[in-house]
């Protein structure tokens, strides 16, 4: 990994590589040379799938030409960037983290946010690895490996955008693009210390990223700054310039559920988190704590209906999980969405237009510009043998694991984690910040304003 | 009815109503006094399910009141409304043309469009007839009685807003509000010669409104002329006067497909729309007939995996379709939510996709300000006997009179039907002009300058 590389200490977000490209102290052929001899030299193999260097090259080699010819891009111009593996890449068959789509068609196009990013100026360094067909929030992965939590005590990565969140942690990109159906931006995120936004529905564009629920599906991005977010996710849009500004901490307006997401935390979760609170509310920030019955409701409908999540997987999955290739999937995945067969059309629509319902509620409650506050996860990385060793556990953790997230996507909220310290054995945690549906410029502007404070707060 | 009325003209348009309670030709509380007495003397008893006229007694004296005081509310103020026997009425139940819903638990508050509409002045005078659960184009009742189209012939009122379109029609109530899940708007204007206007999804508020399927179902209005959709829209979505202007001639820019919506179309139908066509095309549109593959694909998703409105109503009323309630419920809508039955899961998930995506893509071809236009039926308003007298008719019927209509709600478009004339017979025909997602601004102000060339070319 980069660590010996004196122009690339591990943590060097997206803003501090621009500035060095910008200053002359390294030219973006050089950056990415480097950068793809660091990935190759990575003692974890599990982390990329694939990287291509050729690509990453050509695009080097045109932003350090913008750069001397003094006509930059912007602030991403030349800064390397990792997709997760289910992002269409042309020419090169799109793996989703499964062995049964290692011979799949080439895609005929690049996704679009590849397109609209590289629009940017940023490198296409590879692709990095993920829970197969992005189902589940822990990250295991048999078939391409798992890639290992840097905080040490062989942790999982969070799931199922394994790959961007170590990559970004261990500083081998700045920049890692990833997908959010029930917390998969945001888990990593928590669990590797770094930084994780998931967008609200529409935001970002979708073609060619590979779906697993088409309505929750949302994409994100895992970086160390949310001043990188805002960078990213203005490109992103296909803005050349980001078009919001900082909040005031004044302005913001907290609600803190005291229902649902607080159940069987670890003590370090709550207690980083109510350090980070007390620090919002001593700058200034209002704080309201009290219960959403929509929390409850929506896990409850998961308990009655069965969740959207499965019934979209089967629909998408199902000559697989049903045939002769679910031998070839993670068992641990083609069982759970096997169990969406005997999901009955009525539960299906009747879940649907619950969500719809809460959706429209939720959003007249967050449209004043209120924001909701809790952990991102209940717990830290939990351990992979404990995991892998028994599937029993394996569900129960997973089912903890997404809880708290998948709230967010029920609901169409936005959402950034942000790190705000970590457990006594050194291992992260997060404080996620969510808004209504398309209202991520605010959520995006009261980040900016909150990030220090509740970094500051880390234990 | 109201012919025999001096100051009460079939046809005066909401507009036409305004100016006379402005100029102190009438007062409200005459005129509406004189609505309820022609509305009780009706020789139609099947226009009516229900009036109100306390609730439009009180309403009318506060108008008048403003109107002598000088603080009229608008354009609106002391005009009558009728409302589709589906919209909560506070205190009563909600039968939305079912006896099973007769003795159901009295609504507690009004709907929302009932409460905006009444913000700006106009007069609740009752509810009228509809289809059972709204589920047909035809607008056969067999519990509460089917209106008759007052143009002759013993035809249908066309659905399911029926006793909207002869209300409106036989100038009882200038404007009635409606629902549109596969033309329950637009069908009724086409047959009974009037204006119908279908929202696209989210425009108008939906709470209190009985549901048949929560993803197609939109909200509209039949009226008697554009500039009173216009001044009904800006109301229902809570503004004190509208916010958009007459479009140009000269930027009118028609899609007409060559594909689908012609086929097996009456030849006055034909006639007329060309007609219409030819004349906007003098006056300066641009007309370009192609065709549209994604018409053809909602036809053959609809074959293949079972309409969306069957799945989602059957969703809603399967209790009742498959129990004792089934005998008292109309045979033509029962049979047709019981076939949904047998639908899949991964069917309706498929069907769903496919719509988001056939929506994101027409959606992108009608956003650079296009409109589409077609006939609105493919034919004019069949015979009531023939259709009561054989089902098979009337499923065949049913289906053609649906076809041109249900694509735009597949498509989630706003359209009006705008009257082009009639037949040999003087049964009515229908211009329809429709808009993209959200664009219903634009074809609004569209047919603002398009009406009086389209109805110019009456035949």
């Amino acid at each position: 990994m980069g660590r010996e590389l004196s122009y690339m200490p591990a943590h060097r977000s997206a803003v501090q590589w621009a500035a060095q490209l910008a200053a002359g102290v390294v030219d973006a052929t050089d950056a990415i040379e480097q950068t793809l001899a660091a990935v190759d030299a990575c003692d974890d193999p599990a982390i990329f799938t694939l990287t291509t260097p050729e690509r990453a090259r050509a695009a080097a080699r045109a932003a350090s030409a913008r750069q001397q010819d003094g006509c930059s891009l912007g602030w991403l111009d030349g800064v390397p960037a990792a997709w997760k593996d289910l992002f269409d890449l042309s020419g090169l068959p799109t793996t989703a983290g499964s062995r049964l789509l290692a011979d799949a068609q080439p895609a005929a196009a690049d996704a679009a946010i590849v397109t609209r990013l590289e629009a940017a100026g940023m490198v296409s360094i590879g692709r990095v690895n993920m829970t197969e067909f992005a189902f589940s929030g822990i990250g295991l992965n048999p078939h391409y490996g798992t890639p290992v939590n840097p905080h040490g005590h062989r942790r999982v990565p969070g799931g199922s955008s394994s790959g961007s969140g170590v990559a970004v942690a261990r500083g081998l990109v700045p920049v890692s693009i990833g997908t959010d159906t029930s917390g998969s931006v945001r888990i990593p995120a928590a669990f590797n210390g770094i930084v994780g936004y998931k967008t609200s529905g529409g935001r970002w564009p979708m073609q060619g990223a590979y779906p697993l629920s088409h309505t929750l599906d949302t994409l994100g991005v895992l970086c160390l700054s949310v001043l990188d977010v805002v960078l990213v996710d203005a490109a992103a849009r296909g803005l050349a310039v980001p078009d919001l500004r900082r909040g005031s901490v004044r302005d913001l307006r907290l609600i803190v559920p005291t229902n649902v997401v607080f159940d069987e935390c670890e003590p370090a979760v709550i207690q980083n988190f109510e350090t980070a609170l007390t620090r919002l509310e001593n700058a200034g920030a209002y704080i309201e704590r009290r219960a959403l019955p929509a929390l409850d409701e929506i896990l409850a409908l998961n308990t009655q209906h069965g969740p959207i999540v499965n019934a979209e997987a089967y629909a998408l999955h199902r000559d697989r999980v049903e045939g002769d290739a679910a031998a070839r999937m993670d068992r641990r995945v083609a069982s759970r969405i096997r169990l969406a067969a005997a999901t009955p059309l009525t539960a299906y629509i009747a879940i649907m237009e619950a969500r719809r319902r809460l959706v429209a509620e939720t959003a007249a409650m967050l449209a004043e510009g209120w924001l909701v506050a809790y952990p991102t996860v209940a717990h830290v990385a939990p351990s992979i043998d404990a995991l892998e060793a028994d599937d029993d556990l394996f569900v129960r953790t997973n089912m903890k694991t997404l809880r708290n997230t998948l709230l967010g996507n029920f609901l169409d909220w936005c959402g950034i984690s942000i790190p705000n310290g970590s457990d006594a054995q050194g291992m992260p945690t997060g404080f996620l910040l969510s808004g209504g549906p398309g209202r991520d410029d605010h959520l995006l502007a009261a980040a900016l304003t909150a990030e220090g404070i509740i970094r500051g707060a880390a234990g």
